[in-house]
């Protein structure tokens, strides 16, 4: 499918826990490294300089589904979507596949913020981010302008 | 109140990020952390053995909303509560509160399974849990019974 | 012993791995929490401002003995010893007991250096704590100062 | 150079801290991961069956000393070398590079031991394995026969 980014990413030992599989908080860091990817992917970082101020992205609401058990070793693909994007904010949606089956789904829901020392300011989203964003979500196909 | 399990957790340093906050994908480690605390708060474990079979509690679903950025050393009250007890599954809502003012909410549900080698077979929940639980539920004003 | 500071910590279960054990990286982790209580208890925290520098403590070489597999839930007593101050650096040691036997023991070996955005400057230990560590060294019995 | 088993990873976000940089404990993951890579590497696994029997490789000692600090989104080439391979134990040496320089090296040894339910039983390399790791490290150029 044209509108999705793909990250393929391999559970680690250090992610397992002792049920043997994959532990529900590390799904997050997964998700993560999608959308840090993605960033990359239209040339831009999920931390950036504009017009001298530091843009940060912190989250507002996330959650996950979770479908079946991941293993160590297994090879997942991370499927991302741009759901929405907002004055201020972006929503993903990323699937988690084993070999085409779907096995969990997740979305992070973040806000363009102005940070410095750990604390944020929420800021209108730099205008070449947002056209980057719209544009990317057009080459994805047009169905994630909803 | 009557109808919380409250643990006190401080914020580690190897807990937040680059933008100086405890990091998204760890606020579901506080929350499991509360889960389990408040499972041996009740004389019980979240991992098991019953009639022989090992008892476990894998995720079916779970989601967190932010409300305010945490700090490095920030000392927070987790207010756990059973929000919902069904045949197979449990639901935890959990508060996270600074100096008593919310700065984030999450929920976690869980279905007791049977676990083997990393697979997970959905299992009734044993009585003496569920007895814990409702009575826990009971315990924490009736409110919960919703 | 006066020679020690000690801090209580329990194994949670995300910190474990598909073995079954606490995972060994995060021995380190546990460490460096026993370190930062450490600072607290002598009134200093371990990211702090002196003569308008941030103060803080990279690390220049560590080590992890293991003993013994630790599990989910287990109690440890970390035994924080102050093992050397030198000009710029400190150096800990850590040993982790499970009812009172050793089951590991770590080292951390950290230099005092001035901080901004990810960079580094080595700078003399500011008096005050170089102070409050030796004075600590000294509670601590004299034997640490070798 | 042919001594070595290479393995590139990029610092991800979650593995920083408030200073800006990978947290020290996490270089121990990112060692790791080039471990289980290279086992695969010689199509063997870190938690294989062998006639019957779960074999694992828990830590006895690991070390790390750290050169210059790492970024989010850095990223890293670690080299890893069979230092030494013993009847029931192996030694890997990690080295961290960044665009070729040395900013970072550590050690894993670990023993062979029959896994069951979180204990461990020191046990005899299996003979299979022992080829493969000889010949790796005959592969490797035979510098690593120290």
């Amino acid at each position: 499918m044209a509108d999705e980014f793909v990250l393929r990413r391999r559970v680690q030992f250090a992610e397992t826990d002792l049920a043997g599989v994959l532990h529900f908080a590390n799904y997050f860091r997964f998700m993560e490294e999608a959308e840090h990817a993605f960033w990359r992917s239209i040339g831009e970082g999920v931390v950036t300089e504009h017009d001298g101020c530091r843009i940060s992205w912190p989250r507002v609401s996330v959650r996950c589904d979770y479908v079946a058990p991941l293993h160590f070793e297994d090879e997942l693909d991370l499927a991302l979507r741009v759901a929405n994007v907002g004055d201020r904010s972006v929503t993903f949606e990323i699937e988690f596949r084993r070999e085409g089956c779907r096995v969990a789904s997740g979305q992070i829901k973040a806000v363009c913020c102005a940070t410095r020392d750990g604390a944020f300011q929420p800021a209108p989203m730099p205008k070449s981010l947002r056209k980057k964003l719209e544009a990317s979500v057009g080459a994805h196909g047009g169905a994630l302008k909803r």
